[in-house]
């Protein structure tokens, strides 16, 4: 199944628990259309989310050694779960620039809210109070209310993103941020993008939606500078199960059939 | 965290991937109730529906080989996927007897039907074909409709079985099973159950239901015969990760909350 691939040892690397990072791929992808990226999705052990933190920090230490064997330049976390939990170790043991998702999405709430953020995520990243965190520490004075909105990851991943029961159980989680005056909504799961349009009809224009896929690819951007490539790039998917349902669910989130998987063992 | 508990050496050891098959540990400590069972969810590597027939193998072995070495007596494995794809290996490798949860609701099913039996599954599961093959095997002329029911599960976990969302869901993915004339409905999915008031209100009368942990409590009492203790067993609850919420699942699974829970490396 798995076959020889001839890697460029000047790509980025991005890492998430299964396929919702692919939001933050296609992004960066847009941002730095010449640049080969390296996408690796923890296929076996997804989700993350419900993993607590010392188990989900483990795993994104060994997703990270088989991406630096591969000779990427830059790691990007692309999952929240895995960033509220192991960003600080993964700076500290690697020698290249780490970027999470979590940073960049508090960096653009604070820059765009007039003082009530609300924040939708993961159990595991809700209760890590990363966003809280990051948001508290840019401004103080900024009120955050995070909820889990853990049904989202389901219905993206089944392909029910824009149905009527997405558009209820958005209005259920977000009913209750919209009653608190919320005027700025992070989407703090990289699954989240994929639901956006159903998000935006519940929440209104009053309310501006932050993606932490779009804003972490402009913060790779902004680290690395303009890309000076030209043509396209290969990329590469590495997923360490169940590629068949891998490929499937790229197809919806990336718009294109994906090339270049191959299995691997972390 | 964890703490040292003797572990009784008669117990019948009952494993699932998480906490589905605490429908299965609820029937058969309701059909032996004063025998001790000790119950192994694989919290950390949750779910086994989405992964491939081979790592739901490996893992399956690995968490009987823990049940082993703690004197279990017999073998449950009240999960339909590592059913489907661990029970031969299993029995070839286990000196103790093995049930799994496929055979005893195929068995129902053929039993009840008058013909044309639906199963719901995971993507997994159904894959496998495993209750389509385990039906035939016993009645080759019966007609079987296999159809994956993703969304159950997360609806199960996040406690909204009982919803709007999860009657609409049900309608979705049941309507055409009742359009193709089902006469009876097998849940095969350890989560299921916990959905049964509202898939029986979407089946209506016509369509008998055959819950896979009922119908696996049952085998297991034939195979142990009557139990004979007295009084309240003690039972046992091992988790490979997150144990506040498999605490939390639990307590709306079994209505009660549990005790001598513990965190496991398998």
């Amino acid at each position: 199944m798995a076959r020889e691939i001839s890697r460029p040892t000047s790509a980025i690397g991005i890492f998430d628990s299964g396929v919702g990072g692919l939001t933050v791929f296609r992004e960066i992808a847009r941002a730095l259309p010449h640049h080969p990226l390296i996408y690796l999705g923890d296929s076996a052990r997804v989700p993350y989310g419900t993993k607590s933190p010392q188990t989900v920090t483990r795993y994104t230490l060994e997703a990270a050694n088989h991406l630096m064997q591969l000779g990427i330049k830059m790691l990007v976390v692309a999952c929240n779960t895995a960033t509220a939990a192991a960003l600080p170790a993964l700076i500290e043991k690697l020698s290249i620039p780490v970027i999470g998702v979590v940073e960049p999405g508090a960096r653009a709430a604070v820059e765009r809210t007039r003082g009530r953020i609300g924040v939708i995520a993961t159990e595991g990243t809700v209760k890590s109070r990363a966003y809280t965190n990051a948001i508290r520490r840019i401004d103080a004075k900024v009120e955050v209310i995070e909820t889990p909105a853990p049904l989202f990851v389901p219905l993206a991943e089944e392909g029910w993103a824009n149905t009527h029961v997405a558009r209820e159980v958005a209005e259920i989680y977000l009913e209750p941020l919209i009653d608190s005056g919320i005027d700025t909504l992070v989407l703090g799961c990289t699954h989240y993008p994929i639901l956006r349009g159903t998000i935006e009809k519940v929440v209104g224009d009053g309310v501006q939606i932050v993606d932490s896929a779009e804003t972490t690819a402009l913060s790779v951007k902004k680290a690395l500078g303009e890309s000076s490539g030209k043509g396209e790039p290969e990329h590469h998917f590495l997923v360490t199960d169940a590629e068949e349902r891998f490929r499937r669910i790229a197809a919806e989130f990336l718009d294109h059939e994906i090339v270049n998987m191959e299995l691997v063992t972390i």
